[in-house]
């Protein structure tokens, strides 16, 4: 029963640990439930009762927190939210105008559950300590007025997590529709922003683009390999087609992102004032921009940390990732010329331990390297979550790059060798794709599967329940155990690694595109898969675009204009062009190189990033607001003008 | 004599031909003083009285026109022009608040004369035809609902100018403190601002900024040139020093740019719905933005005179640049051959001849191809004035750009012959810079100042006026006569010019940067006379930053990387670094160059283009109206509530 002693649906789970206090726990409670804010309209909450199989261990300290409509109404404002207008258009709610929305009038469902979720998600971190200078029972949770109470429970450990819960019902017709039925076709983007939010459907509508995208690349390079056409003016052909046709798919995509983002109002949502991520630290001050009370951190001395520490220690890491990839082209070249000389199978063998070592001691280093950069990132202290999922982005992202491909680069440019270059292309591609498959999906749905089990057969025990739906404070506690999804970045990860194998030397290894456009197509699945079944429901982010993802896809179809440039510069066929002298192909290659840049940049200026029929809805509200404001403010001016003339 | 009987300060005059009906007139007049708007504050108007020295000749149909306080204000309010708060903050202006504004009190220097006449101009701009559907007494003048009628008017020839006047006491203050103090010291900046308005403001705090960023270029030249260092070593730290010299400065202006133009008001501003420029055509729809009615014209068939016509004209042009180019070095050759086959006076004086047909051919291309862009930019229809004014810098500065350096770049790359490369980048440079300086305000000002003699004489023969004050009629009558300044466009052009000469051929002549800062401080005198003394007063144009132009400095330096690169891996000196293989030599250069321009991207990236306490300045603004908004908000939701809760 919730404070007003009416049912509630439940939307949020907040887990604190099973030791925390109980004065703690119950100032949290009524701060959360405090009714004194937003007139009269609390948010919801209830302790969740034993489950089934109700156990010693288990923690008591889970709490299912909701709200009254009209306070997620409340909150829909607050937030900003667009939703779409009565005549199609998408604008902000506010309650005032409310009956001007379509779909209003039908009741719930104007809200969807994840909207719900993310608007109690924003009431729970908005909510500030007042006088209190520590969580009661806990001394050493200080606080200061203004602080974001969760967040510093979230920093000190006291919470263990606030998660939103899964819709049964929903979730099955969901995963119907996206992966269970049989014939291919578009994934219901719709239903997946309307189940997780926007920024998961960007990722799946990007998969999916990005699928689409390479299909006219993997058609075109099917006869290459097929006929075996070692012919490289068709090679030149195939390689100009598929520089500017990156470079024209991501452009494309751009307008396809910003359609979604205003189909779905995410497109001129203002972002509210970003709060400090929770282990952001420093000297208590006021904020220059909102006034409040909130640590400091200068950023000259973050700057240094990033230039002085956090640059070198990446620009170290890289070099030992070459040094190592140099061992392992020795290591190999050794063991060639052992089997070489002498034959037999332990030297066959022994041919593959160099690849297998570096292929370990390349997982290894990712591994370290990525709690490296995580606590480098931490340790720079940045204020905003934003600032702080961008530069670890980019620290990970250079070095993966560089694993993945710093070998293929020096096959091709310092071994000069088209054979063993593709092998490596073609060997790397496949192992990636099988390993990151089984890593991504089938790995954590085993290990769910199993602890589902257990919880199954416990439940199965007391009650002999068998298929049927769970009890709530069960579901829950199953959901509580599920793990948690990380975020898009692992994903996005793989398809920029991907991209990078089909663009980087398309004009070598022309099934890598066929290759990535199947892997696609089973990553659809299997991430939709983990999505609905595996992780825990994410909360939604209102994104309105891939972000910096983007910029990382543009970086690399930019490198592969010189890549590919190169390596047909240095291809046979293309020398016996140039008999007489090297100079005249290297210029040429140079001159054709920039003019491709230069093409390439002019086309990203040219390609409208929005598409014209968004921007002039954009305009046209743009207009009405200004046209309001007008209105608005005259008739005061003038009223005011005339007091004066009387006074 | 205005409507309301009292005497008023005029701030614009409206020029009609002598021609003009008389019902027209009236009607015009009527419109514009229209008592029904605005509260009861009409615009004030005038019509001039004939001169000291009436002539039959005069144009009888001048108008001056003015505004009441109240009016002005509730102008600036419909702008959205920026002023400064109390707290020291830039606020759009509002009449509510008005008097928390700092200087509101000062009476009636809170808005500046440049803005009293910027926003008569909105005024003027936005008088729209209501159901008339032709001038009255002008038959083939058509209107519709909406149209601005200033605007027909004027793309039908009956209105000749509308300008706004000089402030003679301020124009004094503010040349002398300009260009007739003796003592080197910065513009006035502010000043100009206040007078002549932010795009001006921008421009004179461009060309001030531009050279004192040049002067350590200059500097480090010096020597180069004194001690005529041709050790390429030293050349080649030149040269780099200025790659990243040119970058930075184009990033760290844009911060300086920023700064102005918060300080002025102008960077937040929102531009208000832009109109169709007076030359539009197209058939008459609905805009589907304002939903006012309007001429459409189809983009695609834009698209298509872009893309079908001007691309293939600008292209044939070029092609036909280069080929006179050709022509030019032919005969070079052939006139040095006779010379150097047998000497004479007659040969000697030859030898000067293509020279001259050349840069009188280039002039003469120059002034043709001006008026086709013209004249294609026109035809190509754009719906808004920035839309043309883009099409038509990016024609001419392409053409111009050619124009001024394809016969460097043949010297350089073609003829690999530095000495000459040298000469003509000397002469090239010191010529044009006398030819613009000559052009551009002497010329102008011996014209102007015959034509002032002859009115001036007039004037004494009928009054005797000595270096006395004109009355009011003459004073307008001189000025309507006074040369139309047109925009910044050709000033900029020149800068852009003088940068390519600094930053292109950096390496081969280390004294241009001596030149260019030489030649911008005179640049600014005789700017800053030409603007006080030669033209009308050009009306303000609140620019946030100088457009289009940052982006051609930053592709001017962009292109600067390839040539100085290529120039250095062409010199003897550093060819002997690798003197076994051309091939080494160009891959490095191409190395070298390839991290050069990644690291001019970065370095793009990493400098923030807003600085820091401005950013600051407006997130706390944009978070302080969020907040008001909401608590506007609240209170009445709150209410509505409530009553729907009694229902």
């Amino acid at each position: 029963m919730s404070a007003d002693g009416s049912r509630f649906d439940p939307l949020v789970v907040v887990e604190l640990t099973s030791d925390t206090k109980e004065e703690a726990i119950s100032w949290l409670l009524s701060r959360i439930r405090d009714t004194q804010q937003n007139g009269g309209r609390p948010i919801q909450l209830e302790q969740l009762g034993p489950g089934v199989s109700a156990q010693e261990k288990e923690n008591p300290n889970l709490f299912l927190v909701g709200a009254t409509r009209q306070r997620l109404l409340s909150g829909a404002e607050d937030l900003g939210l667009f939703k779409e207008f009565h005549d199609g258009s998408m604008r902000g709610f506010t309650c005032a105008n409310k009956h001007n929305f379509k779909d209003f009038q039908d009741g719930d469902s104007f809200l969807s559950m994840a909207e719900c979720q993310y608007i109690i998600k924003h009431e729970l971190d908005t909510l500030r300590a007042r006088d209190e200078t520590h969580v009661p029972g806990h001394q050493q949770v200080k606080l200061y007025p203004g602080k974001s109470i969760i967040r510093r429970l979230l920093s000190k450990g006291i919470l263990i997590q606030v998660f939103p819960l899964h819709q049964k019902e929903e979730l099955k017709r969901l995963s119907f529709s996206w992966y269970q039925k049989v014939k291919l076709s578009f994934q219901p983007l719709d239903d997946i922003r309307h189940y997780y939010g926007e920024g998961q459907a960007l990722y799946f509508g990007f998969l999916e683009y990005f699928t689409f995208a390479l299909v006219p690349m993997a058609l075109i390079g099917v006869p290459y390999y097929l006929f075996d056409w070692e012919d490289y003016d068709k090679y030149v052909l195939l390689a100009a087609f598929n520089l500017v046709w990156c470079t024209v798919i991501l452009e494309l995509w751009k307008r396809c992102s910003a359609s979604l983002a205003y189909r779905w109002g995410t497109l001129s949502r203002k972002k509210a004032f970003e709060e400090p991520r929770p282990g952001f630290h420093g000297v208590l001050g006021f904020n220059p921009v909102t006034g409040r009370e909130e640590p400091l951190y200068p950023n000259t001395k973050r700057q240094l940390r990033v230039y002085l520490v956090s640059l070198p220690f990446v620009l170290l890491c890289l070099y030992l990732s070459l040094y190592i990839m140099m061992i392992y082209f020795l290591m190999e070249g050794w063991v060639l010329s052992v089997h070489d000389e002498e034959p037999t199978f332990w030297t066959g063998i022994l041919c593959f331990i160099p690849s297998v070592i570096y292929a370990v001691v390349i997982e290894v280093m990712n591994l370290i390297y990525r709690y490296a950069a995580e606590f480098l990132t931490e340790w720079e202290n940045h204020r905003l979550e934003s600032s702080y999922q961008n530069h670890l982005v980019l620290k990970v992202l250079v070095f993966n790059f560089f694993n993945c491909f710093a070998s293929l680069f020096y096959i091709a440019f310092v071994m000069h060798d088209m054979v063993m270059l593709r092998q490596s292309l073609a060997t790397l591609l496949i192992t990636s794709q099988i390993l990151n498959q089984f890593m991504e999906a089938f790995l954590p749905f085993w290990l769910q599967r199993r602890r589902n089990k257990k919880m199954i057969r416990k439940v199965q025990i007391r009650k002999t329940l068998e298929d049927k739906e769970l009890p709530l404070a069960d579901q829950v506690r199953l959901e509580a155990d599920m793990s948690t999804y990380l975020g898009t970045f692992d994903d996005y990860l793989e398809l920029f690694l991907l991209f990078g194998y089909v663009s980087l030397f398309s004009c070598v290894y022309p099934l890598a595109a066929v290759l990535v456009v199947l892997n696609n197509i089973t990553e659809v699945y299997s991430d939709a898969f983990k999505m609905c079944r595996v992780f825990k429901r994410p909360f939604s982010d209102p994104a309105a675009n891939i972000g910096v993802w983007q910029l990382a896809f543009e970086a690399m179809s930019v490198i592969a204009v010189v890549t590919n440039c190169s390596l047909i510069g240095m291809s046979p066929q293309v020398k016996a062009y140039f008999p007489e002298s090297d100079m005249q192909l290297i210029l040429w290659t140079v001159a054709v190189e920039h003019g491709l840049l230069a093409f390439k940049f002019i086309l990203t200026f040219l390609i409208p990033d929005v598409p014209k029929h968004i921007q002039i809805n954009l305009s046209r509200l743009e207009f009405e607001s200004l046209e309001a404001l007008k209105k608005k403010v005259k008739p005061e001016h003038f009223a005011e003008d005339r007091w004066r003339a009387l006074c």
